[in-house]
Parts: C-alpha cells; sequence; structure tokens
C-alpha cells in the first residue's frame, strides 16, 4: 500500500536540494529520528523555505521573557482556533516535551481556559488568541490585561508575532494538506522509562 | 505638535540600524521617495525584519503566473478581509500603480465580486478570501476552480501562499498599530501629468 | 467602449424624470459639479427616491449636536462594517471634505478604534456600529457609554438613526450594485491650492 | 400600576403633534381600533416620521408582483433574523390576516425553509434573506434564481428594497425598545365567527 | 386534503406502540386534549422516546429553586437562538400558561434582554444563553453572575441541564422537521372566560 | 499536591449511590479498569444520570446502520466543533480502539474534511456537523447528500440523533468542567505488544 501523500505538492528528494536546505532537514532528522513534514513540504519553494524557517528561528529560539513551553503553547491554541492539524499535532509533541506534560498539549489546543496553567499563561494565551483571530480590536486594554500579569511591551510583540507567524504557517498547512508524522501522535505522552 | 506615533514601539534611527537592514532602507527610500513605515517599525527586530522581508520578496518579486497586479489584489483583498489600514492603504497604492487604474484598490478592498476585475482574477481572489478567512474548509473543488481558469498547481500556491504571508502581516500591522504614511493615500490616483 | 454601467437596473434620463426630482437633482449637480450615482440610479423609482432623500435630509440635513463630519464618520464607519462600496467612497470623500482631513474617511472605514478622531468621536461611532451590527444587544449600558461623552438622548436618536439609515442605504446599494462616480475616489485628497 | 413604557424616547399627545402626522394617526386608529406604537413612538421627530411612512407605503401599497401576504412574510422573516420584536409581532399579526393563515408568522419568523409556503415564495425569502443578512455576496446567481421562479427584475428590486427598509425600522425599533401593543399578540390568530 | 407532515419520518399508531409509551401518550392526552406532536414523532424510536422523556421529567418536573415559569423561558429563549419552531411554539404555550402572561413567551424567545421579565430571570436566560451558544467560554465569572441574583451552584446546573437538554431537543425537531401543533398558536393566549 | 477538580460539583462517593448507578459503574470500572470522569460526576444527579446513559445505550449501542466506530467519529467530530475537552478525549480514545486506528481521532476532532476516512464517512460526518452547528438550514439536499452514499432515512436518524445527544453531552461537560480522565489521552494510541 502506498503511504498517504504529506502534502497536495511534489515532495522533493533530499538529493535534490540546495545544500543550505538539505543541512538544515539532516539537521533535524539527526535530532529528532525523522523528518517532521513541515521541512521537506515546505522545501518544494527553496526561498520561501528560508524565510520560513528564519521566521521562525527569529521567534521561538531567541532569548525571549517566554519559556520554550509557553511558546510553543501559543503555537498549539491558535493552531486550534485555525483548525490546522499539523500544527496541533506537531506542536503539540513539542509542548508536551518542553512542558515534561502529556496532557497540556490537548488541553490548550481545544479551550485554553480550561487547560492547566497559570493565571498568568492564560493571559498570554487570551491575547494570543485575539491577535489570531481578532486583532483589528486590540486596544491599549489588551496591552494592559498583559502588564497585569508582568508581560510588557517585548513579551506581547513575542506573544503577537508568533500567533501572527502561525496564522501564516496554519494556512500553508492547510493550503498544501500538509501532513503529521505519525510519530508526533505519541511522543510525549509516554513517560521515558529510564 | 507631535506627529502621530507610526508604531505601538519604539521606531529606530537609521543610524543606528544593522548595515544591511539601513542599505535596504535606504534603497526603498531612495525608490519611493521616502521610506514606508513597514520597514523602520519592523526595523525594530531585526532577525524578524529579514526574514519578513525575505519572505515578502520570495512570493511578490519572483516570477509568477501572477502578474505584480494580481499579486497585490490579493494583498488588498485579504488585507481588507482582516481590517488592516496599512496593507490596504499602502499596497492599495501599489495596486493602483501596477494596475495602472486609480479605481480597482478600493473596489478590491471592499467587495472583490464588485470590482473591475476579469472573471479569472475574480477566481484567483475567491480562492485567496477562502485561504485567509476559512483554510479548513479548502478541498480539491477549490483547486479545481482556479484550474477552470488556467491557475494550476503552482499558481494555486502562489495565490494561497500571498493571502498567507499577510495574514501574519495583517496581524502585525493590528499588533503594533502600524500607521500607514500619508504619501500612500494619494499615490496611483492622479493620472500624471507629463 | 462603453462605460461601465452604474446600476443592475435602467438608468432614467434627467428628462423624464418628475420635475421635483429631476429639480433636486440638477440642484446637486450645480453644486457638486457631477451627479452622484445615487440620485440618478434610484430615481429609477421616483416614489422611493423621495422618501430616501426626505429621510436621508432629516437626518443628515438638521440641526444636531452631531457635527456634519461626525455624521458623515458614522455613515463611511458604518458603510465599511456593510462592505457598501458607494456609501464608503462617496460618503469617505464628504467627510473628507467636511473634516478638511484626507486620511480619516480611509482610517474610519477600515477600523474606527485606531482612526485619528477623538475619544468621544470613538464612543460615538461605538454606539453607531452597534446599531448597524448587532441592535438587539443595545441596553442601558450602551446609553451610559454615550452619556459619559456628553451625548443624551437625543444624540443617541442621531447616531442610530443615522446607523439604521444607512443599513437601508448600504443593501440597496448592494442589491442594485450601484457604482460610485470616479470624482469621489480622488475628492478631499488634494489639498486646494489657491 | 404604570404601563410598561412603549418607548426609551418621549411619546408625544396627539393633540401636540403636526395636523399631517396627527390625522395620518387617528385615520390608522380608526382603521385598526388603536394606534400602533410604530406610529406614536417615532411621531418624536416628525420629519423622520413622514419620510419613513412614505417610505414604507411606496413598498408596501403599491401595486407591485408580490401579493401584500407576500411583503408581509418579507417584513417577518427579516425581523426574525434581525431580532426585532416589534415588528415580528405586528407584522406578523398583519401577515395572518392577509394571509388568512394563523401559522404561517411564526413559522416564517423562525425558518421560512420550513414554512407553510410556495417555493415560490421560499425563493423570494431566500432573496430578502440575503439582501437582509448578506447583501455584499448578491450576485447575478440570486436574481438568476429568482427568476427560475419568475420573479423578474422589478420584482427583484421590490422584494430587496422591503428587506432594506426593515433593516432600517428593525434597527430604530431595536435603538428605541418599542414595544409591540398588546392588540397584536393575537390578532389573526382566531377565526372570526360570523 | 392531506393534513401537512408532522415529521419527516413515519408517525406510529397509538395501538401500534409499547404499553408504557402509549400509556404516557394517553395520559398527556387526556390532560392536555390533544396529543403533542413531540409524543408521537418520537415514538418512532422507543428506546430514544423513554430516555427522552426521562431526561425531560428529571429535568421540568423536579423540585427546583427555579419556577415552572422560569424553566420554561429557559426553554423559549434558548430554543430562539436556535431556530426551532417546535420548541418555540410549544413551550411557548406553556411558558404563557405557567407564567399566567400572554405576551412573555414571544418577547422571550425574540429578545430576552426586553422581555418583561425580573433582573434575576434576566441573569438566569443569561447563563442559559451561553450554555446553549458558547458553552467552552463558560468561567467562573458566570456562575458568580448568577450568585450575584441568588441563584447557587444547584441553580446553575439546574439552569444550564436545560439548556443542554433543548440543545439536544432542538437539533432533533429540527432533523425530523417536527411541526407544531395548530392548538399550541393560541394556547395561553386568550384569558380564560368563567 | 491534590489532584485536580474533575468537575465543578461534588462528586459523589461510590458508597453514596443508589444500588443500581453503583452498578452501573462498577461494571465499566471492571471493563475499562478505571471510572471515567463522565460516570461518576454525572451521578451527582441520579435522575439525570439514569437518563443519560439510558439515551446513550439507545444510540450507541443499538444495532445500526452505522459501525461503532462511525458512531464515535461522529461524537469526535462534533465535540470538535463544540470545544468539548473530555468528550474529545475520552471519545478519541474509544475511537481510536474501535478503528484500530491510532490517528484518525485527532484527525476527526481537527477537521474531518481530512481525515483518513472513507468519502461516505465524510458525508456522515458533513450531515452530523450540520446537524450540530446549523440544524435549522437542513433540507432534503441533506438527506439526499447521505442517501447517495448509501445513507437511508434510518441511517440519517442514527447519524444525526448522536450529533443531537452529544450537544447535550458537549454542554454538560463544558458546565460542569468535566476533565477527562488521564488514561485516555494515551488509550489507542500505541499498538498492544503481546
Amino acid at each position: 500500500m502506498t503511504p498517504p501523500a504529506i502534502s497536495r505538492y511534489p515532495v522533493p528528494a533530499l538529493a535534490d536540494l540546495p545544500e543550505d536546505i538539505r543541512a538544515r532537514i539532516l539537521a533535524v532528522q539527526e535530532k529528532a529520528g525523522f523528518i517532521p513534514n513541515v521541512f521537506i513540504t515546505l522545501a518544494h519553494r527553496p526561498a520561501e523555505f528560508r524565510a520560513f524557517f528564519a521566521y521562525h528561528d527569529a521567534l521561538m529560539e531567541k532569548e525571549s521573557g517566554l519559556s520554550k513551553a509557553e511558546r510553543e503553547m501559543i503555537v498549539v491554541a491558535t493552531s486550534g482556533a485555525n483548525d490546522c492539524l499539523y500544527c496541533i499535532v506537531a506542536h503539540g509533541a513539542i509542548l508536551r516535551i518542553y512542558a515534561k506534560n502529556p496532557l497540556v498539549a490537548d488541553q490548550v489546543a481545544v479551550n485554553h481556559r480550561k487547560a492547566d496553567i497559570t493565571p498568568r499563561q492564560r493571559a498570554m494565551l487570551d491575547f494570543a488568541m485575539k491577535v489570531a483571530v481578532d486583532s483589528p480590536s486590540i486596544t491599549d486594554l489588551d496591552f494592559a490585561a498583559l502588564a497585569a500579569h508582568g508581560f510588557f511591551a517585548e513579551d506581547a510583540w513575542d506573544i503577537g508575532a508568533i500567533a501572527a507567524f502561525f496564522a501564516l504557517s496554519n494556512r500553508m498547512a492547510n493550503l498544501i494538506a500538509m501532513r503529521p508524522n505519525e510519530e508526533f501522535f505519541l511522543m510525549g505522552r509516554v513517560p521515558r522509562v529510564k
């Protein structure tokens, strides 16, 4: 049986990719043990690939007032609002690992108001969701609500920019029908036995 | 009187910017006669700036089955759906110039169904709007509707990717309350007298 | 090339119109330098024409706690919510002229929360938008919010009645595909040189 | 016990009204046996009153391809979509009388798709509802769907204009909290015994 | 003329029903003077019938901090939000009778904010409407708003459970196109003359 | 550390429950290895508990043209639309087990259009989603779309009734903040090693 397509578009062979992109993908594969489909499917368009991951890294890898787990919460919550299967499943896996919590990703994807998170994280996700689904209504009050939890201007940019970047990412994944790797579904759900 | 703020965030002085970013901005200023606010306001975050404009150029400057005017139509129509003042005004100006049409930008921003565009362009904007506001519902039928107008798979990616990129851009502009330069409001509206 | 249709319906010749309607239209033409399409297209139905403009004048020409520019702001903001090209373009032009401000119409049409208007005007537009898009939810609290800015009961009627009248007007324009005159697109955007 | 207010605004005494308005109201009272509250509450603003009823009569009293019962169906269906108690109750009563049918008004107010009406009337209400709640999306296809049931251009204007006028009327009634007269609730429900 | 269908599905003859269901239906007929269509149409599926009415009785017949009229208000308001003709008409009749008020059912079905009910009842319906149309957003604040009017935890369950049960009931009625009995339309509207 | 609450309401001790309810719960515990929280939290109200599970069993345990996995697909898809964490997680687990497919539950919960299901199952879920979120719009065309895939009248009732029952269930779970048991998150994701 042929495996299901991971994209509506042709998926390049690693060997055919520009050197920098192949190197990036091999590095991810080395670390994760498999190639997440977002890499190989977006590699269909090298220039867009480079910009996409440069943007991703600028937001998700930088020093920030937000922990890596908190950033993934933003991804998962807003991807839930946008009904993006790839991002919910793949970033849900990453969130479970960063947060060392097998439950929080499903909670946040469905309804962040009832997730096992702190009130500060709830305020963070309220702001992110407003950027994701109703950005014209953002006013000073939304920034004030963040500040009441110790999130100041640069944090607000971080939160909003992650929500904005995944507005793009979710639409690309839905456009090309990007399929999540099977590995992600289980990752971080089972305590590793030493 | 102090001029109105062009961003909720600090706006860097040109002199303080990294060389590559300053060069890019000076080149735009040279060409346009002024610095569009999207450049100087996003320069607050150099790494994000670089990724943003790399992405923009990968979509808007490349060879494509879409003319430059058509690409700007996508920007203006989807920014209209997202109530993003900066993008409607700035890209509306660019659309008027590329299309050599002083009316089409306002038409497309409000209701692309009634704009002075071709049926093919209407199909293009129908697809772009679906990516912008209802991407989970995209199915093969949407690709077939494009194909009936001669837009095939790579064109569909172009259309969808522009809509997706401005989903990000609109949210960033709304987040930081980016203000359009006054120059844009009039640009392309008045026939140039020789 | 035939000019584009300005209505789905037959457009009467001035000479065929009842005397009172022709007189009204000629007076507008005298003042504006051209005949705004709303006059000649609605003249297809003389009795409705008379009621429409009687209603318009009763709201827009009367003495009121609202300036003429403020009344046009209400028209432009609510027409933006209703995606009515004719009203955004035509009343946007009038707003620019009354407000002596080339920017405010586009701002208000897209997102009144970020327009260059006073907090009092923002409260006025919040109320107008609620009448336009969610009138069953109006409660005493909405009247109180107006009163906090010095708009009392008769002002609230004025604001709400303009929003209600343009709920009608926007739907008529969308129904007949009323096309804005080209003159409006530029009007009030260029400072008049003396 | 004081009777409940019929408007948020002062209700004029008949004796204080301009002669033409008083005459109109007395004529209605003569015919109906009571004064429908829409007359006396809108009389608070004589100029608007005159335009409102001139518009109403131009649409509802004229010769038309639509029967009077069909016109009231449009009022009731679109007022249902706009959650306007006054118009549902008052025009529901009129519809019951014109249609000689005690059930159709409640059916049409809740869900016109399942009402005891003809397929032609269902097409009429589909069009009216689109004008009421989604007028920017109206295209040639909507006119074609009407034509398939024998409703041609002037009929489409009649249907759309009634929906548009009650978009205004519903908003005014919700704005001023217009209360339906108790008489309307029962009218047309009980077969008259001869 | 054949009477209109009361369901998309076959309607069982009383004689063919299981004894317990027939007894229940005969008891209702005895009391009401006719068989409400919800009984005979749902009897098409005996096991579901039994569970449906057991659930109904557990909520609507029990001792409660809510009066029977208040419970029917919840049914009518949420059925209005769900556009369910059967429930609006049938439970509207019951509400008129329990409340001894010929007006309140139509008021509550259209817009509970303006109905002739107490502020406490308005808070009750605000909560019920949130359960009906936006249950994921329920937070402690909603329970606190009820408590401010003397509705505590068990009352909140009662209110929410009635709204939830009629979410089911409304969907079943819409699914099978359940038709209200004609008797309900008039019931409780006319003062009984002794 | 106290474990997180599984309900906003008191959770009864098994020993305090009526015999029939305790027996039912012990039987479930016997079979599943733990007590799913829906049982013990709803047992707070014995009469409602009995009706709830009688209804559940009437739909989910009966002979039907739908397989058990298909019925769970309906539950998961409509619970996704209603943002109900408990039902997505618990019924997602059951769906994985019945379908012997570790991926399908997450797919269906997010976007049934792209799940690994048959076109017939997609039609089934299209119908279920319409019952869940837009039941007033159901017409003969929806039944015809099912019939084209071999789902006839009684199947349509089954599909719609499951969607309707979980409209109730989702609202109850959101009302009481029902928490999914941790066991469900992993269940059916890992192939059992023999």
